[in-house]
């Protein structure tokens, strides 16, 4: 029985406290988006009048505030139908998310200012159900969203020796993480096959390796996973850490290509065409940096490093504070993660140029037939 | 708009991080003793194999952790109309309630041995929208429960002078409390008649004043209200905390007796009569202090007192926290606080005897015509 289990690999949590979605700008950026896929694919849906309701779910929600404007842009585009339908919203995410800052953002008691304000009969709700597992019953989603969630597997198959990411794998390593990620992928769309209602939609916006080989904070500029290596690794030279603990910090992140994210949508044969999932929509685009397009504007190079680490920090930082000896002092694990992250920090502050994370995603329509 | 408004008055929190379940394991026994008549409101419901969906809803469930076991008898229930009927158990509080604790609990990341380990097709969910507020969409609720929640009303009508709750107040006061109970109470049950499908039912176990007069913490020894009273009184007397101070602590809480309970479902010209809801079963019971009780099997006076104020404190600390004036340093509020809980652990552990909690409820079922 797995019902309950933890939604991505252990040691793997966003920023809590509300933190996310103020550290995430780039991640709002993204999501906004996708928004006209989102209300083109409500279009496809052609959703009756008289429905009894209308479900939607957000899965790897966080804390729930760089979509609030996505969904009170489905929640207008539902009501333009001309009804009052209930509206219910899910939002589903590994149990350790931070589900006090993500109820304290729907339900307006923070800074963001929530759809409630402004919409009557809307219904949401948050799951501890990872979307490595079936969160609602069969049958009862009209539209699935995900935005920057599935590229965390479900656990992490192997360490990468000499780099923290699939992106500087060496070659058997890389195909131990492709299987890894094509089983876990897999998993993922059977599980919405099975809550999806029939002409239901999924609008899927994962990190991917596009078609010229660019992806998260590798779009021209320096790599910026070649940096989280480099600075470990330096820690590593410098004895700061140990040879256990260089070795260890892998990400368990997987970026599909458009190809391995279409395979088991468009193969007749595949487990998840059989389960009725169709492939309507996919294509890939860069959304810019927040930080270096400021940087750009304002040549304000302390604000761009202090604007840039932190929303490094708000999705990796848990990772390598888990690679680190349990044996050691609280204290002294956090002081090596804020010596690594100043490392970078410093080198933003020397030289600005060519940093930044830019974002790299396929947006994805997928049909319930 | 007030759907996301805060569930119940300001300042009133159950204890975070799993305490609230641990505290108060009164609270489970009276969930435990009202577990037959939900099974029976479910016999009465009698559901049909070909249910598409079974949705519970808990209302004011804290942390779930008092309600593991009644939930899994509903669900063991359900499940012996021998389908695989899928279960929605939508938990609601307020949007400040410990959400983190709640979804830990049922997704067995805590100490708690949660129903998802033996159950398939069961999906959880946790709604910030209070018991003051419609959470879920019409017609969608198959069985409703509470427990030692609704009488904490939407808001403190007005001071009372010389005490610290209704149970003290003076007839002119009383009348305004009772006034603003009949309202809430009326808004509670119109709620729930929107949310109810037809023959849906309700179950909820709720603090009376019972036909004897007793109420909780008021069962024939030491008035457990008076001694809070009194003992507030004494920081007053002694200048700790100011007139103000002392007359503004005041626990926005109402205990209904059963013709209370009774009148708008009953009465054929009520609002919630009319909206279709129907007593079918309403009788009183009392539910013994555990720490009393094992107090008189095991005669240790400091393990009565260490788990009778602790008990206590996990439901009313944030109301005279919030009595204390904001002006006073963190640190001086939470010494207050401290000191007066003292006062009041060692009057049990200088005189054990008629201390105690024990807990007084009216137990209803409800029809959904």
């Amino acid at each position: 029985m797995s019902d309950h289990s933890p939604a991505q690999a252990d040691n793997v949590t966003m920023s809590s406290g509300g933190l996310y979605s103020l550290a995430t700008k780039g991640a709002k950026d993204v999501i906004d988006k996708a928004t006209p896929q989102v209300l083109e694919a409500i279009d496809r849906m052609n959703p009756e009048p008289e429905l009894s309701e209308f479900h939607m779910v957000d899965m790897g929600c966080a804390d729930g505030g760089t979509s609030l404007q996505m969904v009170e842009a489905v929640i207008q585009k539902v009501r333009q139908a001309g009804t009052e339908t209930p509206i219910r919203v899910t939002y589903s995410d590994q149990p350790r998310n931070d589900f006090n800052a993500l109820v304290g953002i729907i339900h307006g008691i923070s800074d963001f200012d929530t759809y409630l304000n402004r919409h009557n009969n809307v219904f949401p709700s948050c799951s501890g159900a990872s979307f490595y597992l079936q969160g609602v019953p069969d049958l009862s989603v009209d539209l699935g969203f995900s935005a920057t969630a599935m590229h965390w597997l479900s656990r992490k198959p192997c360490d990468i020796a000499n780099h923290v990411h699939m992106v500087g794998a060496s070659k058997s390593e890389l195909q131990v993480f492709a299987e890894q990620a094509r089983t876990d992928w897999e998993t993922i769309l059977l599980c919405r096959a099975r809550e999806l209602k029939p002409g239901g939609r999924l609008v899927l916006v994962n990190f991917c390796i596009d078609p010229d080989g660019q992806y998260l904070g590798n779009t021209g500029g320096i790599n910026m996973f070649d940096t989280f290596h480099s600075n470990w690794s330096q820690m590593l030279d410098q004895k700061r850490i140990s040879q256990h603990e260089y070795a260890r910090m892998t990400l368990p992140q997987y970026y599909n290509t458009i190809e391995e994210f279409s395979e088991p949508l468009v193969d007749t044969d595949s487990r998840c065409y059989r389960a009725g999932l169709r492939l309507e929509k996919i294509q890939t685009a860069v959304v810019r940096c927040p930080f270096a397009a400021e940087f750009e504007s304002d040549n304000d190079t302390k604000n761009f490093a202090d604007g840039l680490i932190p929303t490094i920090r708000s999705w990796n930082e848990s990772t390598f504070l888990g690679a680190l000896d349990p044996a050691r002092p609280t204290d002294e694990r956090n002081q090596l993660i804020e010596d690594y992250y100043e490392l970078y920090r410093q080198q933003v502050l020397d030289d600005p140029s060519g940093h930044g994370m830019d974002y790299v995603h396929a947006y994805m329509t997928i049909a319930r037939v």
